[in-house]
């Protein structure tokens, strides 16, 4: 029998997160998410990294860590600069880390992890400069990382509603079991090979279309829906006409998206604060009555990609860093995965089912 | 049930290669590799991508298209000139694929592998030349694949033994089902990512030292070997003693690894040019003997790093350039694997299981 795509094949234990999508639970290490939407991305980081939540001191040393591991070397920012117009961000993003490199007879370590995940807003940051999109901005120690990282590819600070909101959806996004992103770091690192190549591979692998996890038709849907005169009779149409109703619907989850529901709070708790966040809050409960009238049963619910758009085009981030975004926030979940791989380590060798020829001689 | 490291779980189809361990048989696209082992890099490598030996004007083009492929974009000389010199030689050549890049709505391409696999060489020797090792070497359009292989990272052009030598190491080491590197390059193309972040995710795979294929362990021993009084006394302590005698024995074939017959053969036939190649060919006899006669039923065959090191050794390569030599021809069993990949792909996401706490709240 051959398991194309290894679905339902299990391949490795793991303590980072568990999955229910039957009963819509996702967990990181024992905390159903709806417990960390609230916290730092620095906790929720420590969290996923060394299987606690940090204490005091603890917080206060991994955010030093954070801060301190932003500059990026010269060396690097030559290579951003000489790298091709035409490759895109994913591509600058995997060649950076690459190009960092971490040869170590050492297994993957957290202290590296921090390093590559600090780098990646000043690595996007500097490319955008080069293309000449933004002017680089100073690189700060003030800021905690998730405000950091809007900083570095805005150019200038977020408002703090702003930043809650970016900061859950990173929270939310850091880790989801083994995607294929996260199955080629884990392949990757089982010949003992670095975190550097492990994440290079994941970033590869993230950068395929199939992947998901980015947004962008949902914004779509957005920008048609707040320009429609009559918004049920639009939703009418494109249910009607089959087409598919970007950000509703999940592979896995059979029931609310838990990601969703703990963005869409932050949402509710910001609405009165920005025009976005309110009208997406507005759609959305349009889009659902609509595919209860026109679809009953089908229990298409709101996934964690439609809050994620909702957030993205409230802070204005432009449509091409939202993979960035994304990528900037699983690399958490990447290097926990690299470090788990390597503690209780097999080599993947899988088999291939040989259908060509066989020419005696 | 947890498949660690996926050991005997079928995930694909493959018309690529057939390895039978226990019957000691490889076989490229229905050809067994003994057939192929005396022909060239360029129709080899048409065999994988193709899936048919290529007839006189096909061998022609493809041969033309490897030929004016080699130059470097001088945006990548400069990325090579910056990249730290502590990064080793896989490092570079992982970073150098990425930056060239391939993003295109289009699927892999064979025009793309062989652009990739050309560049190969010109990677390796600018990066000698930067670190001081050698000169860069004049970029050439007249010498085969093979031959102007040896010609980058040496500096000078081959004797006509040691090319056909090298070559059909190269050939032996192109292609070998989905070891870990194979299967993350066909990971990373499952969410319809390209080519270059495939071969980038396979390269940093390649680089583990449990990947195997560089038979430095196998040059260490021939060394001891070369320089000891007894030979046999030698080989009858370390037997006894209990210490793997590195290039015998193999973890798939259990009996003769028809790659290590292939290039035995090459050795034997061009024995009385190359001193090396005939010290090869003796040790292994002794070698056998003793394992014979202290190891009696334990069937530890030549395996194809015994040849391989012995290869590399006449030709007098550095061993920090042997995973970098099995890059050079591996890239063509990876890029035939991306391609066929593509053609009929099913994203790979396997399970974990999860085995952490569960916290109520």
């Amino acid at each position: 029998m051959i398991h194309k795509g290894l679905k339902g094949i299990a391949c490795t234990e793991t303590k980072l997160s568990k999955i229910d999508g039957e009963r819509g639970e996702l967990i990181y290490t024992g905390w159903p998410i709806k417990n960390l939407a609230k916290r730092s991305f620095e906790e929720v980081a420590y969290l996923l990294w060394y299987g606690t939540l940090p204490i005091e001191n603890e917080l206060k040393d991994i955010s030093k860590r954070f801060k301190t591991s932003r500059q990026l070397p010269d060396y690097l920012k030559k290579i951003i600069e000489n790298l091709p117009k035409k490759l895109d961000m994913l591509d600058v993003m995997r060649t950076s880390i690459s190009a960092v490199g971490l040869t170590s007879p050492e297994k993957p370590s957290i202290q590296d992890a921090i390093k590559l995940t600090s780098m990646i807003p000043g690595i996007i940051a500097y490319r955008l400069h080069v293309l000449g999109t933004q002017k680089m901005p100073e690189i700060r120690e003030d800021l905690p990382h998730a405000a950091y990282y809007y900083y570095m590819i805005k150019g200038h600070e977020p408002k703090p509603e702003h930043v809650k909101a970016l900061e859950c959806y990173m929270i939310l996004t850091m880790e989801h079991g083994l995607n294929a992103s996260t199955f080629s770091a884990r392949v990757t690192t089982s010949t003992e090979s670095d975190l550097a190549s492990a994440i290079t591979s994941a970033i590869g692998t993230m950068k395929g279309p199939l992947h998901g996890g980015a947004p962008t038709g949902v914004i779509e849907l957005l920008n048609e829906a707040s320009q429609s005169d009559d918004i049920n009779q639009m939703l009418r149409n494109k249910i009607i006409n089959g087409e598919k109703l970007m950000g509703f619907g999940h592979r896995v989850y059979r029931t609310l998206d838990p990601r969703a529901v703990a963005l869409k709070e932050i949402l509710q708790q910001n609405q009165a604060l920005d025009d976005w966040f309110n009208f997406a809050l507005k759609f959305e409960e349009l889009a659902i009555q609509k595919l209860d009238e026109l679809k009953p049963g089908r229990s298409l619910y709101t996934n964690v990609e439609y809050y994620a758009a909702a957030v993205l085009k409230a802070l204005n981030i432009n449509p091409e860093l939202f993979t960035a975004t994304f990528t900037a926030s699983r690399i958490v979940g990447w290097s926990a995965h690299v470090i788990e791989q390597s503690q209780d380590n097999t080599i993947f060798r899988p088999k291939a089912e040989y259908i060509g020829p066989v020419f005696s001689h």
